[in-house]
């Protein structure tokens, strides 16, 4: 008898959307996650909200995580690692190890790959911000941590900042490092952000340096306006070259390249968008199922335009940030097109098989 | 019995997506399109390629068509229009109207809404840029047409033209005529066409005016800095103000918005990069099946971030442009997804039911 079952690599928000909607096509997902709980990178970096609809990240995920635990066709394994993969589409066997190095056998038809991104690592790109050095240069994720916790302060002294600015394109866009491609979702996220601190501090001057603002579709109106005109965010074009101590602050020196001149602007904190990388689950699930990865390391997309969640392999679908930087959207929707994918063949192949 | 078909309307990408994938789950589609065959705009306005890829337009869209006029699993119905609707989710009942006037009734469990957008029109925007004056004002979409017949000339004298430009933002991120949305794709697709202008005209200048260039994700590194560096193409951060005829050439004025100086630049054709709107499709159905839409006309998204294909009637899903400026990879995964939901669905009710 041919396996019907459909292993899900990942346990945040598209590899929760994928498993769920494998189950709710009534077949069975084995859902595999290296943590010790659901809900991927929003979870385990105390996202706040996210983009563009600001709701709340533990709302979200909380009730995805309830939806995936209470679905008596979704096996969940936490702690668990993807160790070896064998078979083709419709007769795949993985072998699963858990925390404890126990190891299991796991038959499937298909597989949904949603290993996700990292975070890049602001140190890695010479230390030009100087976030190892300097308390109040934090990056994205960081200003996540403190809204989650419903405040904004200066690290260094617990109390609100008068000056703050966010630097774009931190990690991306950047030949040097091998990072070519843009994160797609920064400028967004940066924007969003930046009306959180004007909530939280009113009286604090916020400005973004950025490369350009990649404010798509409706972000455009429904966050990036209301940054600049209700909340009064200064986005101003420059690139940043250094950031030193001056006082007790910070001194961001650069240029504004609209104006074509020198800048410099003492901050109390700075934050920097770091940019999407593949995750070191990402690399080391592809290597064990042997899909092809491009040079960045994310799963290599598919040539056929009308196939969004293909791999390499027949039978091994792709869904989020695991494919390339996607937004919150970009994964769910891609979730759901591979859950109906990985199920579709599975039956086909059932089928054929009789 | 309740129904177990699944109601497609729209026959772009996106419905023939959807359309083959509820039928790939072994359930039936009911394919309703206005138009006398299967492909929507992109293929009634004769698209050469798609971004990012470059694939040519009418591989894709044969393939596709073709796959779903084969499935015996789905019911295509040409020139045909929804004309009323009734019921519930899992037993809604559609009243659908040929271009001879006859009707016909189909039960159905859910719904799938793809029917896509319209381009600009340019001669809305105040005609300041002079396409209905001007025969070498042309649209991305008249391009596409050219490069579709394989060649690139200007419209007034069938010759290669010297030096070409495109206006980027035409009737996006527009206030004054209620377009606020950026439309996310005319960023790329005119990128991608300023390197084919230059393969097809080597010698030609060829100018981008833009406010800011959104190439998101793998579109930066993919086709941006391909035409940058490999095909000269010039970006130019510039507004266009106006376009005046000067001897047998056009001369675009306006200003260098980096230099802060006016510019007046001669050229040859001025291509408008114009933006989405609702189609009237799309009108027209959201009224009939009483689902909401957003102040634009696009069928309202769902406040759930984690649902990216619901709308505000149960049983009634939406895929691509329908709901608001997506690109062909959005369009394509949202069409997987709304197939799985709309399947979903359906057994589940008819489960329920007995």
């Amino acid at each position: 008898m041919p396996a019907d079952a459909v292993l899900v690599g990942g346990g945040g928000p598209a590899g929760m959307e994928a498993a769920r909607g494998v189950a709710d096509l009534g077949s069975r997902a084995v859902l595999v996650e290296l943590r010790d709980r659901l809900g991927g990178t929003p979870d385990s970096a105390s996202y706040s909200s996210f983009t563009l609809d600001r709701r709340k990240a533990t709302e979200v995920l909380d009730a995805a995580r309830a939806q995936v635990q209470s679905n008596p066709l979704i096996d969940v394994r936490l702690q668990t690692r993807l160790t070896a993969f064998e078979g083709g589409a419709g007769d795949f066997r993985a072998t699963l190890t858990n925390i404890k190095g126990e190891t299991s056998s796991v038959e499937c038809a298909s597989v949904v790959v949603a290993t996700g991104f990292d975070h890049f690592d602001p140190g890695r790109e010479t230390q030009m911000y100087g976030y190892y050095e300097y308390e109040d240069v934090i990056t994205l994720v960081d200003a996540e941590r403190m809204f989650s916790a419903g405040k904004f302060v200066r690290p260094s002294t617990g109390e609100p900042p008068k000056q703050v600015c966010f630097i774009q394109c931190v990690g991306s866009r950047d030949r040097r490092i091998g990072n070519d491609y843009c994160s797609k979702v920064c400028c967004g996220i940066s924007s969003k952000q930046a009306i959180e601190v004007k909530e939280l501090v009113p009286d604090c001057k916020v400005f973004v340096f950025y490369i350009d603002m990649r404010m798509y579709g409706f972000w455009e109106n429904e966050i990036y306006w209301k940054a600049q005109e209700e909340h009064r965010v200064n986005f101003v074009r420059g690139i940043v070259t250094e950031i030193i101590r001056k006082g007790d602050r910070l001194l961001v020196k650069g240029e504004d390249t609209t104006m074509g001149r020198p800048m410099e602007v003492a901050m109390d904190v700075v934050i920097l968008a770091v940019g999407m990388e593949p995750s070191r689950g990402t690399r080391e699930v592809a290597k064990v199922l042997g899909v092809a990865q491009d040079r960045f390391g994310f799963i290599a997309p598919p040539e056929n335009a009308f196939d969004t969640v293909a791999t390499s392999v027949p039978g091994i679908f792709v869904a989020g940030a695991a494919a390339g930087p996607k937004d919150l959207d970009d994964s769910i929707s891609m979730a759901g097109a591979a859950a109906m994918k990985a199920v579709a063949m599975a039956r086909r192949l059932a089928l054929a098989s009789g």
